[in-house]
């Protein structure tokens, strides 16, 4: 076991061990691609009937919490990584001390609190939407002055897909939006009037070398993602600055493994009449991400293997777009038409193996080849 | 569970479970591929350190015979098919009356034994090398003297990779070779001054559809594939030819899943000066084939996931090329470069996790995208 005080000798090698806590979907490709590195997987999940527990023998079925668990965990693997990044600070402490935990407990800690995010973004002069602390039902009022309405009120954690957010319209709902988020620390936002949603999945290895896929455009409803367009078909000077953007946050955080950015797009106006497109960093998630899975399809090694590969200390691969795509997840009930999804031309499906279909669940995605590029497609 | 002759209802939806003989590399890359259309793998293997254990948790080992094991297995899967043409006739007739075995006993039976198969391509005007049964030291002088030498005696059942083979170049050496191959029931077949060796990867669903892959052109080097180049630059009346064959085959057989057929190509000249390509079928295999594993770095479906939508009763997938490739076996020591491998641009590793390194064994394979195409790569 190695750990990451000693990253000169923390690579993986064919026939090692990665821990994934998180047995979700991503949990599950990230499984199946280190499989095809020769690198087995052990998925740390609560919930026994976990789908990443179908691709893999090495399991263990415990709470985030159980530190006998954990401790047996961090001396059956290699490193350990994780899907999801609201992994209790405790945990990703408890792992660092025993083994590699990668991206680390930093890239965790500031992702998982809103305000520490948008905060050390604004230390680094990366545009965000105008954002307040809220510890009280004061802050809020003197927050919805100085931001004015619309805004929306987050809980600083465990939000996602919409959970834990309130809109607040006028002044005289910031009470009842308090009220309804149990008084939890939070952060107001200012409502982004953007023009389009872009995520950037990018990657640092152990050396430092960075990979980055394709700007890709998402489309969300009811605050789960539908589906991503790639390329986004922004201006350059948006493409350029989302990479140094995504340079920064990497070497900051000193990042390993692959790191998803959220951006929005706003038109400005400045001076002239001709609008120019500014990029404002809603979110990062750090860990492979649902706007990339188009990569699996499209890329010669997909977000999943690049992971894989950075964790593990190997070369990163190639992130280079063959081909204009469109992915999109198949929520609930769409998952029954997979005879109808595995027909269709140029569709690459990938399934989730959930037993339980729910609405809205995210049961599988499938990945369409655009012969005629996205010029041609309605994007919204 | 359903039975073969019950076809109409033998579709393995998502959340079921492919049974598979032989755990293996094989078996491993299809498993992934099943894992990705939400199908559970369950691998049955004598041998509990096989890789493909490593991809799911669910497993039996137990011997090809264990009747209890077997009966076991076939009532916890869906369908079962297998990884290997070996599988003994027995194992095939007991697993086909407990469940669905696909592809079918009747596949099995021609591919394993020389003689069958020949005989089956024979019997329908399938050019072939010149071959003889031998039974006896007295049938394989009169083969010698028939086909004349040098020629090759083969035992009829378990040769693989250039194993239970004897090569024999006057009629002298016939009684030694009869001797070498211990007297079991052979195969005597005429040497085929070949210019090539290509093979064509094709699949067969449940409804009789069909799909091929482009011919692969494959070298080996002491009886193992070393590496398979696409396409395969034969004339069109050849792939043409290559094709009428396979649809023949998949037809007479009844046949559901992928199957390979190698071929040699010879050149003719008859009455002109310009010699022409004619195609002699060498050999089947009922099964995904190593010949082509580019099928996952440079196609939408894969011959893996192109196998298990044929045996799960799905619609089969697009086997379009997107690029020209060449792939190339990682054998023994070599996968110790894999650091190398996995840095080299526009390379698509896949490693098999076998836990023991030996010279010769298939460890993993990579895929190269020729961005120039096949011309200016040394075919040979």
């Amino acid at each position: 076991m190695t750990h990451e005080n000693d990253k000169t000798v923390a690579t993986v090698p064919p026939g090692g061990t990665i821990g994934i806590l998180g047995g979700g979907q991503l949990g599950r490709m990230i499984a199946l691609s280190a499989a095809r590195l020769g690198i087995n997987a052990h998925i740390y999940c609560p919930d026994p009937n976990s789908p990443a527990f179908d691709v893999t023998p090495r399991k263990t079925v415990a709470a985030y919490d159980d530190l006998a668990a954990l401790s047996d965990f961090a001396g059956a693997v290699d490193v350990v990584t994780f899907e999801f990044e609201n992994v209790p600070a405790e945990t990703a402490e408890f792992l660092s001390a025993r083994t590699c935990l990668r991206p680390n407990a930093l890239s965790l800690a500031v992702a998982q609190d809103r305000l520490r995010e948008k905060t050390f973004f604004r230390d680094r002069a990366i545009a965000t939407a105008p954002f307040a602390d809220v510890s009280s039902e004061t802050d809020l009022l003197e927050a919805v002055d100085a931001i004015g309405t619309p805004a929306i009120l987050k809980t600083r954690r465990l939000g996602y897909d919409g959970k834990g957010q309130r809109r607040i319209e006028t002044r005289q709902q910031a009470a009842d939006a308090w009220q309804a988020l149990k008084r939890q620390p939070c952060i107001l936002e200012g409502l982004v009037n953007f023009t389009s949603e872009v995520s950037l999945v990018l990657a640092r290895g152990v050396n430092g070398e960075t990979a980055f896929y394709d700007l890709a455009e998402n489309r969300h409803e009811n605050h789960i993602l539908r589906r991503s367009v790639v390329p986004a078909g922004l201006a350059s000077d948006c493409t350029r600055r989302a990479r140094e953007i995504g340079e920064t946050l990497l070497a900051d955080l000193d990042y390993i493994g692959v790191l998803a950015i959220e951006f929005f797009v706003v038109e400005t106006r400045s001076g002239s009449d001709i609008p120019s497109q500014k990029l404002l960093v809603n979110e990062i998630a750090p860990r492979v991400h649902n706007s990339g899975h188009w990569t699996e399809a499209a890329c010669p090694t997909s977000q999943f293997e690049q992971h894989v590969r950075a964790i593990c200390g190997w070369p990163l691969g190639s992130s280079e777009r063959y081909f204009d795509v469109r992915m999109s997840n198949l929520l609930g009930a769409e998952a029954d038409g997979w005879a109808d999804v595995a027909a269709q031309a140029d569709c690459i499906p990938h399934l989730y193996g959930k037993s339980e279909t729910r609405d809205g669940r995210k049961m599988g995605h499938i990945t369409q080849i655009l012969r005629n590029g996205v010029d041609i497609v309605e994007r919204n």
